[in-house]
């Protein structure tokens, strides 16, 4: 197993996000992460599942969750008959897909792959499961070198002694930012928004920037407008859940507004990740709605009296006359052109980035 | 004493936001309310000062708090001699304006109304801190009025069965406009942001909401604007600190995002209060920062890690050009337009709303 990025303090983590292991996935649980570094360790792909929908680990992590959970369903039904083992397969890639609604066609695509490396093991009499794995890895390290690349492009565009505003966690993508910052002797304040209601800016992209040794400072969700007027920010940055083919980016709720905050005072927006051939436009993509409840509690305290009602959408959609530049590991492209990332891959066929 | 709205439940609690009774000034701590109803008790005016530097209460609770403190200091110093009464609530006037940098000029405005009251009273006999009281007391029911017809021109622009979307508390004309609006026989969903860090929004305004009987929903500071596309708000509506006479507003951080993503999707932003003679532009008032590490909890539990910095502006100032209009109790003006507010007052005069 090869990770260009072994070094970071960071990576350390990011290794322990969702890991398959004799029979077990352990994963990382980001929900009271770094007060408390705990694992939820499951037995059973629907575990794994309901791990994903409870959100013990999102941004990235789900993908790499859903690769892990399919070696772990091929562990469990690993005596059976080669047919049942594909019935028992084709279970778990629905139940992963389907965990989380927005994210449902990006998890369907790696299940499909790790369905694939299955039919490999089978036809080659490899242990199931050991091999899905490997192909998780693969993935998992294919994404890698793109993230780093995606890095170098982002990085140029971030004056040295400037400012960053971010916008919840995109784990790989900050780490390799800094560290491709690092790498060319630049350094940078950092903003993060908390990010409510789990708070992952303060949690986890704060945790990412100081371990790294970089000057970063939280701010609540209803701060970045001034931030953005009153601390020269010099570019606000996010990955995103899905980009779309035609240049909307669907990301953590609360994207939209700063990209409007950003269009309002002139500070570009550059969002990073690979647009989605499976996701054509906004309209083609379910906006999740989780436990209206779960935003009438901070850190576990209830703030609402009793009768007041909550309202969460997991994600908002950001038009792409709101972004500067979509970050790719082929270059940055306008919005609007992305059709022009497939023709650049050279094949034209799509890899997914897990 | 008259008020208007003793029948409403929300004055019940507005009328123990900050009271003067035999040599205590009672204040309702909103820090934990409504999980707890506590009141700082206040023996000196220094401990006023200090409640209302340490956000016991908030909104327009410290302008009571200021009057009501100088009440407190006359019964304190009450068996000194006139001239060492007069240089004693000097001081007392001094503690209380400064005890938020941001509000100064208001509340100097009130302590000094406060100080009339005291010369009336030592000329004609009377006892200087009930003479006080009955000055703060008349200065609010004022107050309550203006407050009440400012509603009826805010809720004249909400359509019947349409949405409302709030900033922070702004209690006693959301407690006004929902009476209103109930008089008129309209009524309307409500969305508060719940208004981070101290939670105003989740904590006060939506119960102030839910107890008069309106359908409420508290969301999370980052979601209004998918809340403005999605949900169909017909107007975005906000108190003010401080309304500049060139029609600036500052409010709440958070206000100016809301203000911009409201400009974006062509929802309207309707601001109540009256323009301050003392404010010319937003270059005359000192934003208020507060204590950074405020930021890095949410209803006390810690959320980022050690060494991770806060950043806290308690205001933002939000463009005349993002004002829809200015609700004042003289009826709706332009932004561009307050100084006609002054002119139609006939005198010309500017009275403090305190």
């Amino acid at each position: 197993m090869e990770r260009a990025d072994r070094d970071l303090a960071f990576m350390l983590r990011y290794e322990n996000i969702a890991w398959y292991e004799d029979g077990t996935v352990r994963i990382l649980d980001r929900r009271c992460y770094p007060r408390r570094v705990e694992f939820v360790i499951c037995k059973r792909y629907g575990e794994v599942a309901k791990a994903v929908a409870d959100m013990v680990t999102q941004s990235a992590g789900p993908y790499t969750a859903a690769a892990m959970g399919m070696a772990l369903a091929a562990f469990e039904c690993r005596d059976r008959s080669e047919a049942e083992q594909r019935a028992f397969l084709s279970r778990a890639a629905d139940a992963l897909t389907n965990a989380r609604p927005t994210t449902a066609k990006r998890m369907g695509q790696i299940c499909k792959t790790m369905l694939q490396a299955a039919e490999q093991a089978w036809a080659s009499g490899e242990d199931v499961a050991e091999a899905i794995k490997r192909r998780a890895i693969e993935a998992n390290d294919s994404r890698y070198r793109k993230i780093e690349t995606m890095a170098r492009y982002l990085v140029e565009k971030i004056p040295d002694g400037g400012t960053v505003l971010t916008q919840c966690f995109a784990e790989t993508i900050v780490g390799m930012m800094l560290k491709e910052a690092k790498r060319v002797g630049k350094t940078f304040r950092i903003f993060c928004p908390e990010t409510r209601p789990y708070f992952q800016g303060a949690r986890l992209t704060a945790t990412v920037c100081y371990e790294m040794g970089f000057d970063v400072t939280v701010i609540t969700d209803n701060m970045p407008a001034f931030v953005l007027q009153s601390e020269h920010v010099d570019i606000f940055t996010s990955a995103a859940d899905a980009i779309c083919m035609d240049g909307s980016v669907i990301n953590k709720v609360g994207t939209f507004q700063i990209a409007i905050a950003c269009r309002y005072l002139n500070v570009p927006y550059y969002v990073t990740g690979a647009p989605d051939l499976v996701h054509p436009s906004a309209k083609d993509v379910k906006i999740e709605f989780r436990d209206p409840d779960f935003v009438l509690q901070a850190m576990g305290v209830r703030t609402a009296r009793d009768g007041v009602k909550g309202y969460y959408p997991a994600f908002d959609v950001t038009p792409p006359e709101l972004v500067t530049g979509v970050v790719t590991d082929r270059g940055i492209f306008a919005p609007q052109s992305l059709a022009e990332y497939c023709q650049k891959g050279g094949s034209g066929e799509y890899e997914v980035v897990v």
